[in-house]
């Protein structure tokens, strides 16, 4: 069952690796059945270039596995927690990608320097407070989800697609799990650029809110034009 | 019609990811055949390995569309301002690279400090003013094109093939579409030596201005010397 | 003999290149049989893409050639001190990486930034004294292994798997040449993203303590529950 | 006449290719055959995957062409001096690599930071004074040479391999042309490591006098124990 689920979450897994946002057993992938009410993910710990479609997990959003021979992701409930608490998401990326992953370790938000940012998120990549020793103590992947919760208070997770979180990296969600690691993508190379900026020019500026907010209005909501019109 | 326009301009696309200038659909490239008025484009939101040649959008030069299903890229009113307004160009290429990005999001020009920016600038790559509010609110992409082109009053674009948009990115120019992909990869790395060099010396000095002239002359101008006769 | 270690050892040493952490001759990697006191390792000064499993070159652990005709590695001292002061590790990588050879030059040791480098190393990224000029003079690559094994006084082998050897670059290991190699790039990974971590934010504080051990203890010890349960 | 000088050179060129030292036509290879009295270069503005070994260019040493229908590379007048100047030297190498390119363009010595630059330079990178006018305006390929030639008045070509050349970028040679291509690899993996190194500690020393000799004399010299021993 839930072979076509597996499959995109497969190949979206892989996706990370072809774009160089993971080594080794890093990073991890899934996507919802939200008719079906399950999950497909990753398997801990296992290498890109051994895993098959078939290894892929499949949990229900109580976290019980109901299909699959192998252990889901350790990060799995933070992918629990973020599927339950923003219904309108699809699809999780995370990855411990090198410029997202510096500002996390940093525990900055990265401020909006220029229109590829603004192109994705209508201002700062939000990231998280640190975890508390209670909250590292005792479930921790899934106090892990909570802080991004948290963070997300007052944004939509449709607007802004990714958060930092402090002290370890990047999730990054969207409709499906391959816009999740395009928007993984997308913020990695954010990253990089915001970072080389402040090299260029340490005393700059955010960009004026009318330039955020035109970029961001052209691509998403009622009057974009980026794109071609969806059809049906 | 334009087959051998649209062949040229697909091919000049795929040379912004072959050169790693883009992700995603990032970027855009056009070239123009100024004899039957009309320039090709890459549509928008179109990703790249998807992309056949018929896809390009061919419009005249008052922006209306003469062939093609799509719509072309949402920057396509920047790239008419610039062929109508410099008659000598061919091709334009954009894209957000990385290090020429963060040359326009600090706001700052690339100051010549060597032989390799010499030889494609014969001083500062440019970079324009900030747009003000109503700029972007109407008409933003026709606007992009004319700051750059008020930017260029008392600069020949035919001497200097890029100029940076302040909080934007890179657009270059060339004879040709592929021409001007190759001149964007060449900013590229002129940006990426720039920045390198002030980090190995925060107050490195511009080129003596002999020197400049020597390199963009060598390559450029009457007496040129690099580079094979052109023959017939 | 040993053809099965040579060939383990030659496909990690390959692995070296296809992860970047190499150019020209540089490098060498090593894994060493405890039953039969043997072990294999790179020959000297020759090129990757010549070099084939029958050049592995097999010594004792006193350092007497038993197998192959070319010279070993000149760095074979080191790893020999390694193997007989470390009992728990089977193999050894070293590479002139970028990043963690940066730091190794710097003569620093690499802070816990974040949970990447927390799911390998329980604390800093050691990295040992400078060498003494009679050190250097007399059985230098000898007392290279020495300063490593001095530094480890008090740290164990089996949970850090690496160490920076002042003014040189890396060394790292573990159970086999491949999981020598695969820490090797980890380590690169996480001194490129401690780099990154400081160029954002200067001040950067290290890691709490409570989240550095939790995240190595669920990879590492009694309590791991990161990847798939080991089998037999 | 002349094929595997032609081969050769054409081979190393393309080198600098597959290495990364080079984009679009930037870059140039050479290697002399001093019993004929000729060196056979890359011909000047030819797109590497268009280029074939009869396009190589061959010229005596005087500068008289003997052999191609291309014009050879605006700088070979450079290679030409250097030859006349360094009897020792069979090949040599030239490309605006980035990090080496960084080193010239701030008119500094890349200082020995680590041992990986001991087993290539014994001290500095040494990089040349910035050309006068008058040297630029007459002759200024040749003067490149030239100042290259001054700094070595107490330097040892056989000893550095390489020169920066202020403004411009490196200058690399060696026994053949392919050494030199590796030795401008070399140099650039040592520039970007020693810039790393000062992000890392603004504040870093060089390398103790005794390690830089250890090493270059390990790999150099009647006592060198790196690599194989050659025979015949």
């Amino acid at each position: 069952m839930y072979e076509d689920l597996k499959q995109r979450v497969f190949e979206a897994n892989l996706k990370l690796v072809e774009y160089g946002l993971v080594i080794l057993t890093f990073g991890n992938v899934s996507e919802v059945d939200r008719e079906k009410g399950v999950m497909a993910i990753k398997p801990s710990g296992v290498a890109y270039d051994r895993m098959k479609p078939e290894d892929m997990v499949v949990l229900d959003l109580s976290g019980k596995q109901v299909e699959g021979r192998l252990q889901p992701s350790s990060d799995t409930p933070t992918h629990l927690v973020l599927y339950t608490s923003f219904p309108a998401i699809g699809g999780i990326a995370h990855a411990h990608s090198e410029y997202a992953t510096a500002f996390a370790q940093a525990g900055e938000e990265i401020p909006c320097y220029g229109t590829t940012q603004a192109d994705f998120f209508p201002g700062h990549v939000p990231s998280t407070r640190e975890l508390k020793e209670e909250e590292v103590l005792n479930d921790y992947e899934q106090n892990t989800g909570k802080v991004i919760v948290e963070r997300f208070k007052h944004l939509d997770p449709t607007h802004y697609p990714a958060c930092l979180v402090t002290g370890h990296g990047p999730f990054a969600w969207g409709q499906s799990a391959r816009e999740a690691v395009d928007h993984l993508l997308a913020l990695e190379r954010i990253a990089k650029m915001a970072l080389l900026t402040r090299l260029v020019q340490p005393g700059v500026k955010d960009l004026p809110e009318y330039l955020i907010k035109k970029h961001f209005e052209r691509k998403h909501g009622p009057k974009a034009y980026y794109g071609q019109r969806k059809e049906k």
